[in-house]
């Protein structure tokens, strides 16, 4: 007999009932090969003396063996492990936390690798992020109370079914009522598709649009995740100068001579990384191209929210474009980063193909708090929030950028952002920006090292610098803080 | 001079302020064609008597355009529409609602179209689902509770920020000690990542591993969103009969000695449609052929949760497996459909890969809800309510079977389930289900017409019957409506 006393050892203190216990040790006595098929195991009372345990218990965990298929009782002879088990050879459990080159493994060959660094997720160390909210300001408790409301009536059970895979009819609605309101852009529910923030557009309209070596003009410098997902789609970039107008569209035309270009991406307000408002004459012109070359406009307005200077201008979405536009949105951004709530328009059939992959992507969103967003929006605490947000940022930017233009004007070079929640700042080229952020971390801040920015045309030595979530007393103490090393 | 006063016509009862109102409808005139490049725009005094509105309005309004970038003021003549602009020709606006085909739009190649039929999604009908939860008995006050905490709490506005694309890291600990009590399984937190409910989990394996013309082996029949997950990665499938013992792995060992097959999809507790258990011989031996073979396993056990007659089987991943599993479960399916929250496990480089993946997708999931889902398997809340959910769901169960068994011997054959929140009802072939579905919801009976559950090699006369979301009382009344209609 083999040496239960030391193979079957039970934890009195696990939460786990003692007789599964007993029952998940047998197995793994199976599975390693130490009990082999047809095996005898032993008589339960024989058992109970030698582990010390109630003889009930080891009956009930030898019926859990035979009701899960690990074994079989044969009257008047005992419990034996199932005789039609496959034979396994004799080997230990391998280690699960060491298991990155399994030798037998299986073989997976789209063994993704993400180009994107990762950028500070850090909760608690001064950051001089990429350019987000500042979620102290975030109105959790109005969000709270809508839950609250939304919970306690009879109806909000209903919230917790499945529900369509295009997003809650309601924040729809509001979505539309939001989007006349702000943006002059007229659509009804059917145009709209309620996304996981704006990333989860532009993944849709990248699945859809194109296909393997399909081309897509996007700016030299670029939203690097934007990239990142039109390569996965297996699209070339075609790379267009940006200046001080947005993307050079006489560049773009002047391309579209000599290729069939599937989808343009751009950020009209504000370009990212470098915060450039696109021209309106060059809106109306890359509406007229995308007519006469029958592509689409991926517009990702997620930063419209935040334009302080003027009146943010019209979305190429809600001039006259000939449905030639698939407009994207982030509420997510102005509210708060993992609340995770976006918009994707377009024409309804494309929304209604773009609903149709998302069902296999993650079914659907989550409907409490869409519900709950629709809710504020039609209570106007969204937009309370907005224009109270908005004022404290345009505050900020000109604190930020006053400070930057004092303290750091040989160092720094930069254009005061129309909006948006970051300064593109380029640094001397004497300045490493590696070693800077390397610096900057043994003192205390976080800041990028501008690797984020680059890409295979792109090599500016300068980043991104949020001033949103900063309050004015740590914008002093992180510039400070740079200063020392960088001055 | 144009006829201003009707084409200028302002909403006095308009939240949106009367200067965007005369910009945004000059804008359209410039859109349409109406007004050109260089045309000269009625002083500021000429237009507020026309339309009879205060001057500064006016002036405000031309301020606005010429910000926008649609207009200039040139000195001592007047505001112009800025004579940079494309001319376009003067269409009006398409209807946004009729743009299924608009004759000149982009042109997108993917029109991805879902074979999956669309299910009862009708909040309020009398409804014999496919097999969900009762969203009545979802502990929603509980999960308010934590919320509340959460943002009461001074760090609580840390999980507003970005998090991590794998999930909360207090939600992958929590996790891994659910899947090592219940299921006896192993992982670290680094071999999960949280997805939102099961399908993300299928969605990112899919991509992971399937390239175009690879193949997948799946049951006979199957669940239709996983086939078109596979078939939207471009995956051809092989069909593995399914008996009452699960999937028919000596038909696999032989397709295998002739077919190269990059991963095996199960669905081990119970499977989708037929609700079948596969024997722990099988699970056995399938995991042999996995690594001599080197394929993947996706084992998709989201109704492991729900097993009655005994504890259920060990899944394949919590036996030695030799990293060739990938484990994906689902907490919504227990808990709320509407609150996305599931996991997939698998080797850590895989789980890295996905994170990658998914950070294109949607970037990250809710962290709020996640970490209240945490401190609800911390405080044993979710716990309670899996065994309280279990035990009624059982009852029902008996219940609705006992019921079909004296109601319908003669026009429905079925097996009561181990376990899963369906019957698996195979008709009579006299019944037109069709034809029944649509004679039900005429008495207010939504039931599925089985649509849903065939493929091009799987043609039964039958559906699931989901028990768990009824009442006794709702039972009764629903039967006795499919009485009348097929006996």
């Amino acid at each position: 007999m083999l040496p239960y006393k030391s193979l079957i050892q039970v934890d009195r203190h696990s939460s786990v009932a003692l007789y599964i216990q007993v029952c998940n040790l047998f197995i793994s006595l199976i599975t390693d090969g130490t009990l082999q098929p047809s095996d005898l195991l032993p008589s339960s009372r024989t058992l109970a003396e030698l582990i010390g345990i109630n003889r009930n218990t080891v009956k009930l965990a030898y019926e859990e063996l035979i009701s899960q298929g690990w074994a079989e009782s044969i009257e008047r002879k005992g419990v034996f492990v199932l005789s039609s088990l496959p034979i396994l050879s004799k080997t230990k459990l391998p280690e699960t936390h060491k298991d990155n080159a399994p030798q037998e493994a299986f073989l997976w060959t789209n063994n993704f690798k993400n180009a994107v660094p990762s950028k500070n997720l850090q909760k608690t160390i001064l950051t001089i992020d990429d350019g987000f909210p500042d979620v102290r300001l975030t109105p959790i408790d109005q969000l709270m109370r809508e839950y609250r409301s939304i919970s306690r009536k009879f109806y909000g059970k209903n919230f917790l079914k499945y529900g369509s895979s295009k997003g809650s009819e309601h924040l729809r609605i509001a979505i539309c009522n939001y989007l006349s309101n702000t943006r002059g852009l007229a659509v009804s529910p059917e145009n709209i598709l309620i996304t996981k923030g704006s990333q989860m557009g532009i993944y849709l309209a990248a699945q859809l649009l194109l296909l393997p070596s399909d081309h897509i003009a996007v700016g030299i410098s670029n939203y690097l995740c934007a990239d990142e997902t039109f390569r996965q789609a297996g699209a070339n970039l075609l790379r267009i100068p940006i200046d001080d107008n947005g993307m050079d569209i006489d560049y773009l035309e002047a391309l579209l001579q000599r290729k069939t270009i599937k989808a343009v991406y751009i950020i009209p307000h504000h370009h990212c990384p470098t915060t450039v408002t696109m021209s309106m004459e060059r809106r109306l012109k890359l509406l007229k191209l995308a007519k006469e070359y029958r592509f689409a406009i991926i517009e990702d307005d997620y930063d419209f929210d935040f334009h302080y200077d003027n009146k943010p201008y019209l979305p190429l979405a809600s001039i006259d474009h000939n449905q030639n536009v698939i407009y994207i949105g982030s509420v997510t951004k102005t509210f708060a980063p993992a609340l995770r709530i976006g918009f994707m328009t377009g024409p309804a059939a494309f929304v209604e193909a773009a609903a149709s992959l998302r069902e296999l992507i993650d079914r659907q969103g989550d409907t409490v708090l869409e519900e709950a967003f629709a809710l504020m929006f039609d209570n106007g605490e969204m937009d309370r929030y907005f224009r109270k947000s908005l004022k404290i940022y345009k505050q900020r930017r000109d604190m930020f950028c006053e400070m930057l233009k004092s303290d750091f004007a040989d160092q720094i070079e930069f254009k005061i952002p129309e909006g948006g929640l970051a300064v593109w700042s380029a640094f001397d080229q004497k300045i490493n920006l590696i070693k800077m952020a390397a610096d900057a971390l043994k003192k205390g801040l976080y800041i990028d090292d501008g690797i984020f920015y680059k890409n295979e045309s792109f090599s500016a030595n300068g980043l991104r610098m949020g001033f949103a979530s900063l309050e004015e007393h740590e914008m002093v103490e992180a510039l400070k803080i740079l200063k020392t090393i960088i001055s």
